[in-house]
């Protein structure tokens, strides 16, 4: 892509009420578009970043035997009723048509999942089964400041599986743990990410949530380096590091943020639509239920918020805009065929690349930009590196860059196929 | 995909107040399920088709230069009180907050796109641009008895352009025509698909769509099998027929469904927000602007009223939810132990397969699921397949098959990359 295209330009203000870290270079990078308190547009650079995460989410999910549905925000009042919270979920927005006919629309989705699924499962044969979706989520949130960490209206990937066995679905959970794990490495932020022990919600001990240490955490965590595990200042007590065999003094206080949940539902949403089966005998049972949860955007906004400097962005490999900036510096008609000519070689080669083809921009603003945008590979040419034959190479995440021959740069770029 | 894995199954019956052909097909396929009047949600093999069309659609934008972003569902009501929609649009939902604060569920995204686009442009340079999404829209229908052909909530591809001049916004309005034919082409229907005359709207003598045969639709259209082109009912008079040098002797009635339409909004939108760009003189005008939509649950619903028979769907190869359809008959080890090696052939082929291995289901449940679920090509392993030492090939689309040895069948079956 050239950027002389791309219809958005860096900025240097953002709206005056936006105070997250993750909002604010996210905005002046033109990633994303504020409509108002906690719900933003993606822009051509963001939802590529939004792609590439998704992409790794169902690669995983799928891996998993999960099966991709996509339901739908507009979900019926009495699903609601059934399970107790239309009355009960203070997040819950709810809809009326000019009737007067109220629907709600979807903050999570079990109240249509267990239905669905109730259409077509009977016997003890047709389990486990794992669903899924990438969608888009609506929840009233009083507090919206926190950027795309926090939305009234965000992407997020849920999945939902269900068993004939307590033992069966703690199986799949505990392979669901590791899912997320790869995950985060995935997307690049397994060194900082820990599995967290937090309150247990309705039925067990403890649920599980994964957590990203980060300054600008709303969560207090306590890690144990040597295990890799961390505990939720909600559950930090003497019983339960006790419990959980830890010591007090090998614990690091942290500010986090929640990147992923997963749960156990046991029958709580399969009871009241009864979903059911019959096992071998013919006896009918509940079925069992976890679900699993991450937010799209909270996960962008976290890489941001982590991985940051005080200069703009700087991206995974895996889920940046593009692999590599291209930037030609100066106005010589030698400078920019020969930029041109990285560019072409780059595509063919199927590398993504933005190509910093403008000119009247300052060598200054344009190594400004790329700083802000935080692809994570810069590639110059410019007087200098023609007079050495080769292209200037600088990671974003270092200081200082050399000068490489173009094919010694393809060679550096596995493409990503 | 093994069939005994996949947790929908066919259905004989339907809900009592689906009366849509395409509904009925789809859900006893166990393509969608319908949550209310309206809305549906997307299940496996529905959401494989859906993403198919979404691949197409984006391809082809992609080509015209269109730049993707995702919009936001919520959108501010300031936005629409600009442009006099707020309280003009009767298929807008509008939702409030808990402190009584509304604002609009996206019907569609002028309202929105614009005062993006604001933030960005201001010089002729800039333009021209397209930029588009594949987003959720929600629209208030009064009757929604079509089933996914007109939804409350709906998938959309919108694009809108952005240019300075008259000439340059009907250079590309010209260019999409063609792009929207390449669009329903290749989904499979450009045989029954024409280009037609509607009223103009707010501005234009007339609008064009693209409506495509079929005995369910909703519109009356006369078309010129010769020229290609075709009229709405609502222009159809010998004014109109003079002006587009047309005879009413060479028309054809039909009925027919609107799968896609192109709008000229001049300055209808960008003047509400001053959206407006500089020219070489330094003298400010309104942006021009054009819209481009298609509905991809309408277009997927239309394929199915059109292309269907009585014994179920029939998919085109392009946006098919497997490639082949492939049966194991009888219980006999050896007839499964060959499907089993079929199945992994066409896998390791990159063939996209769906693999009915079920056991303890008859042949003719087989066949008629088969027939019922419009996958292109069925390959049929059986106690005769195997006497004759191939597999037993029939298109769904006609009523023969032969049989052919597995490496015939596999190198009829182009991989789609």
């Amino acid at each position: 892509m050239k950027q002389s295209k791309l219809f958005t330009k860096t900025k240097k203000e953002i709206p005056a009420d936006e105070v997250s870290k993750n909002a604010e270079l996210l905005i002046r990078g033109g990633f994303i578009h504020k409509e108002m308190a906690g719900v933003y547009s993606y822009l051509p650079l963001g939802l590529r970043v939004l792609k590439k995460i998704e992409n790794i989410i169902r690669e995983e999910m799928n891996k998993v035997g999960g099966q991709e549905i996509l339901m739908s925000s507009m979900q019926p009042k009495e699903n609601w009723e059934k399970t107790g919270r239309w009355n009960d979920l203070d997040v819950l927005y709810k809809v009326a048509d000019s009737a007067g006919r109220e629907v709600a629309l979807g903050p999570t989705h079990e109240e249509i999942v267990v239905p669905i699924l109730k259409n077509y499962v009977n016997s003890y044969k047709d389990f486990p089964l794992a669903l899924y979706q990438i969608q888009n989520k609506f929840r009233m949130e009083l507090r919206s400041k926190s950027g795309i960490l926090r939305g009234r209206e965000f992407i997020m990937k849920d999945m939902y599986s269900f068993h004939t066995s307590t033992a069966d679905f703690e199986k799949f959970y505990e392979q669901m743990k590791e899912v997320y794990k790869t995950i985060f490495t995935r997307v690049g932020i397994g060194h900082i990410t820990y599995l967290t022990f937090a309150s247990g919600g309705t039925f067990a001990k403890y649920s599980h949530e994964f957590q990203t240490i980060t300054a600008a955490g709303e969560d207090t965590i306590y890690v144990d380096e040597s295990s890799g595990t961390a505990l939720n200042k909600e559950v930090f007590n003497d019983e339960v590091l006790t419990q959980l065999n830890l010591k007090k003094e090998d614990l690091v206080e942290q500010r986090a943020i929640e990147v992923g949940n997963i749960f156990d539902l046991k029958s709580k949403y399969s009871k009241p639509f009864d979903l059911s089966y019959m096992d071998e005998k013919g006896v009918k049972h509940d079925v069992l239920m976890g679900c699993y949860g991450i937010g799209l955007g909270r996960l962008m906004g976290t890489v941001v918020e982590a991985l940051a400097d005080d200069k703009g962005m700087i991206w995974p490999h895996a889920i940046a805009p593009y692999s590599v900036h291209l930037l030609s510096l100066g106005e010589d008609e030698n400078i920019l065929k020969e930029a041109n000519k990285v560019y072409e070689s780059l595509l063919k080669n199927n590398i993504e690349v933005l190509f910093d083809d403008r000119v009247g921009v300052s060598p200054g603003e344009k190594f400004a930009d790329a700083d802000l945008l935080g692809i994570p590979l810069r590639v110059v040419v410019s007087k200098r590196s023609l007079d050495e034959k080769g292209v200037e190479v600088k990671k974003r995440s270092e200081e200082k860059g050399k000068i490489v021959s173009l094919n010694e740069l393809i060679s550096l770029l596995e493409p990503k196929s």
